[in-house]
């Protein structure tokens, strides 16, 4: 028996999840076992009557720092009961996640995410542990939670099984390296608006074609950073 | 009086909304009226007794998409009832979520967020109705949902009000264009880690100075492209 694909979730707010990924793809899979959601709530590691996670910065300024005592007993705890995968810290700071590594990261046993909150985390924890920062996206959200579920997201879907038609995997966005052609269904003719002709032709290359070709227009006017130059 | 600042969401799955939005730093602020959140249900807008959004691709190819007629009228309903802001549609395909234009959605009335299942929505409807595609970044998700809900928590935590301290706003990752100084709190040496000793100095100038050197350098290490030359 090997153990389903698990995500470990070190947070402050466990009763956040599974949230949305209790629902639809990412619920029904979890249901069917899938997949695992572990959570572990950090205040569990706190030695004060208040559950005090956080302290004031060092340095000063405003907002709170959590504690990288507090935080290592979490992860620590976490790992020695087996959590699987590599360790994760959500932050704004980190690498951007991108589509490959959440295929990397769903080939492997699964994914140990820390969420900070306040503004962030004791930098010495994320050191001395040897956290991947990881990031969603330039912008800040006020706690790691719902960055960890978006990359749990990404995975989840990726695992064998989730997806009942895995050709799908193959078309979209990022599996070629560019954004993905626009869809189209019925009806045919909507608001006076037709579905492209091409698709209509049932001519498989020359729709493969067409696609292809409004993918890298569509990836050239809006994302050309993805394409080697940016001609 | 004014309206709070509202996100309405168009989803098949009203049922995830408010999820992680109603804890924490968002949720308390929901509490306190200083937002707020609508959902559409997508599929009340159906006509048929299984009440389908979706349909196969002309053209071909793997998975379904969402009708641009039953698209349409939930967003126009939506509209009709005063949903205030822009029309939003979460895609892989969109130009990127940054601060700034969380800064610029939060200073406005709200956001109308049309989340996406399946292989998509039907291009038309995006067209028609004027949707600015937005991506959190360059992975796909099983659904527009937790995008919507990582750019509600962006825009939420700065609407005034929100954050207890809002001089927390102006330090953080993006907020000078650079990715943020690390963190340190207590205790002062852990594990045989000392916080750097400069910030113990109570040198105001010095420890701003060197919290600005460590930005840049994390920014030009991680995240060339976010400093016009990658040098």
């Amino acid at each position: 028996m090997t153990r389903p694909w698990t995500a470990t979730v070190l947070t402050i707010f466990p009763e956040m999840f599974p949230g949305p990924l209790g629902h639809s793809l990412a619920g029904k899979a979890l249901q069917r076992d899938l997949w695992r959601l572990e959570t572990v709530n950090i205040r569990d590691f706190t030695s004060d009557r208040h559950q005090t996670v956080d302290d004031t910065p060092f340095g000063g300024g405003a907002g709170m720092v959590m504690r990288p005592d507090i935080v290592a007993k979490a992860v620590d705890h976490a790992v020695q009961e087996g959590a699987p995968g590599p360790l994760v810290y959500l932050s704004p700071r980190g690498v951007p996640l991108r589509q490959a590594m959440a295929q990397d990261l769903a080939k492997g046993p699964g994914v140990v995410l820390l969420c900070g909150r306040y503004e962030g985390v004791d930098h010495r924890v994320i050191e001395a542990r040897g956290f991947l920062e990881v990031s969603i996206g330039d912008f800040v959200l006020s706690g790691g939670e719902l960055a960890a579920m978006a990359l749990i997201d990404a995975c989840v879907r990726l695992l064998p099984g989730v997806i009942g038609d895995e050709a799908s995997l193959k078309e979209e966005s990022f599996a070629s390296g560019l954004l993905e052609y626009p869809h189209y269904t019925r009806p045919q003719v909507w608001e006076g608006r037709a579905v492209p002709e091409i698709l209509l032709s049932g001519h498989h290359a020359k729709i493969d074609a067409w696609r292809r070709e409004q993918a890298l227009s569509i990836t050239k006017s809006r994302r050309p950073d993805l394409i080697g130059t940016s001609g």
